[in-house]
């Protein structure tokens, strides 16, 4: 399996986006996965026609990972699994250096990477992957089918405190984070347990690495947010939402269902879902191209400007005060 | 204990913000601390006045964890401590997978979590509590109770390199981190160590999750530092300063004691403190909204410079050039 | 060795910079390292002049730091190291707590530090150093004398997605990641690793903390990459580019060699090397700069349009429809 522009005569490659074309042209791979409508290609590459060629090579991608790596129960003897800890032994694995903490529930299928940390009371649900070095704190609870990549902390504490004298006293966060089936959290993101109560990450959406959840956010399901971004404290974000890189939003607000937001968007008030927003503060993203195209027009505004004064003073040559 | 919109009878909640009246006004909590002026709430909920309802609530949820979670001495037998290192076993809590290294030393009352390093010569102060999987590197230096979440990472490498021979060559960073009491530091945050000397968070400042801070930098004290932020080398911060999610900071400047900076203020030349600045690069927030008002208001600009243009045509049918 | 304004009698320090000027003045530094045209400092402190003052302190902050540390090759007792992995423990040094996996292979002179994972079949090459808690996962490569500080995340899954059947399917990532000789990687910053074929980062590229590489990207050769950056998938740098702090780009574009961006530019389109550029989206620097300072006038262009119409007024009472 190679990209277009990397193939050989024995590799497998795909066209997924009309961009590639040139690299198609130029190909040497052996066969290319690609859209019904594509008929013609290099001549030496077989086409393999499907009706979607990203989908499709993921499935053959899938199939030849297969072979090499698969899910294989039992516990490592460096793994530390504390004696009050509900698991069964023939049926997770739990990689060197994992701990697992008192009261943890580690649900069948489920895969614990070395190092990984599953805190006390904590609940994995079945068939998750906690990579290396992923840490689930206490009483945390997680769906089936939960991808965690490395370093990603679920159940940090909130980022609350009240001034009292003249200093800031933390105020406790006793709740937990709750993440439904099939979500993934990229690598070293980090999603804050709530205040008390819940924050939730709703199946199926899928989160990229060192993105920020503050505490008490309710995520919808089938959401999609992007490396960097960072959500502050009890937002919500309706269902499908998608949510792109270093994407910042103020606390106590409300995104709606397949809202879209540009990458950098500033969010500082709720906002109905269905559009496409950009900007900071956010905007509909039409109302913010027009904007953005009459500031980089600017300096012929001040001409325009110019050269009204100059015909005034022409035609007027009485001296203005 | 349940916020006021998820409570029920048996529940305890608090008002601790005017914009949750109307979840105040519907819940169905059994209790609720409210400020003293709140005298009137739902029939079957009783109301317990308090000077700050924040703060109460989080006493309240303080004596609930009590009872669950407590400090308790001990060394897991899967924890690793160098022979060398400094703590007494019957006063600290070292959890599975930590490794504590040479001359490193922890003290009294402090917890040490699950697979946390703390390297050589490294000090740990008294009732500090390092979250699994934190690391402290060698010879950096914590106060007393200061907590650092999970991933955290105290005494990275400063980002330094001289340009050498058409190649980056490494400056070495052989300074240290010193944090002082009652500091909290977030999830995966960094903090480079100096380049020499001591790179310094002040007493009692906060920082959240996924912020860096650059070498030599000098952070005051009872500051809080927001998600996503960046700090440059050897910047300066003064005291009681509040700094919002993902700003950015040159390196080499001062920014005065109380000043507060908005999300997103990317502050590239030194602040005097106690005022609020807004914008890229940094400006007083009035102005920065004054400047952005203006940019919003620019198409009505355009459309009166245009009827100008009209009115002037119009008036003088002689040709331009 | 100390700052200028920290050194005393018997410390060294160095004038690197000249807005250091003052603190040179003032110092009390038994010896300063400077530039070969300073010839006068203050009365009690000795001038070492050499061609580069930081490139030499660096010189001679190493020669004291080797002193107090250097690499013994070894073992520990409490690393797990998997059978089938390939390594000289007279020739490495493993620390506690680290996990090298089946058919990793660790190049001589090469340290792994506490609680790191090197997962299986990845390659380490000689004389690199994996600061506490990295990650390398499985069949990704590293070259000679690289460098990961604490937390860094090599090798994460690529953000890839498919939605079908209203459900956003995992595209699975069965590439690499490469990383050239003499590249640092920062704390906490991920690198994922390509759908197929490989992630790229060039030889002699340092990367800052907190930075977000995407999948099948390819970094060129002696870039510097600062933190909170976050580059999209399949985007290519060429050699010596210069990214500041807190950038973002687009994904499958292309900046070129020796282009440098100012902290926070949004790169949403391809780029030609060898120029400085800046803002959102990204222009050539002086263009950012004028249209800046054009914003920044705005409200005194509203005064002068404000003005026209007065004198058009006066001008013409006639009524205006």
């Amino acid at each position: 399996m190679a990209a277009l522009d990397q193939a050989g005569p024995d590799d497998i490659s795909f066209l997924g986006n009309e961009r590639y074309r040139p690299q198609f042209a130029a190909t040497r791979a052996g066969a290319v996965l690609v859209a019904n409508d594509v008929t013609d290609g290099p001549a030496d590459t077989a086409l393999v026609a499907v009706d979607n060629p990203t989908l499709a090579f993921s499935v053959v991608a899938r199939h030849f990972a297969r072979l090499s790596r698969r899910f294989e129960p039992g516990v490592h003897p460096a793994a530390v699994i504390d004696p009050a800890a509900k698991l069964d032994p023939s049926k997770v694995r739990v990689h060197a250096g994992a701990v697992v903490m008192a009261g943890a529930n580690i649900g069948d299928g489920s895969e614990i990477g070395p190092n990984c940390v599953v805190g006390a009371d904590a609940v994995i649900g079945r068939d998750c992957h906690l990579m290396a070095g992923a840490i689930v704190r206490e009483h945390c609870i997680l769906g089936d089918r939960v991808i965690l990549q490395p370093g990603a902390v679920i159940g940090s504490d909130g980022y609350g405190y009240e001034l009292h004298d003249g200093r800031h006293v933390k105020i406790d966060q006793v709740g937990i984070v709750e993440i439904g089936d099939d979500v993934e959290i990229g690598a070293n993101t980090t999603i804050d347990r709530a205040r008390f109560g819940r924050t939730v990450i709703g199946e199926g959406t899928k989160i990229d690495n060192l993105v920020q959840i503050g505490h008490n956010c309710v995520i919808g399901k089938h959401c999609l947010i992007v490396a960097l971004t960072g959500i502050s404290g009890s937002t919500r974000l309706g269902d499908f939402v998608t949510v792109a890189g270093q994407v910042g939003m103020a606390g106590h607000i409300e995104v709606g269902d397949r809202a879209v937001l540009a990458a950098r968007t500033g969010v500082t008030t709720s906002l109905p879902g269905g559009q496409f927003y950009s900007g900071y503060p956010a905007q509909p993203f039409r109302e913010e191209m027009k904007m953005n195209a009459q500031v980089r027009r600017l300096a012929k505004l001040v001409e325009r400007v110019k050269a009204l004064e100059k015909r005034l003073d022409t035609a007027d040559p009485s001296p203005q005060e």
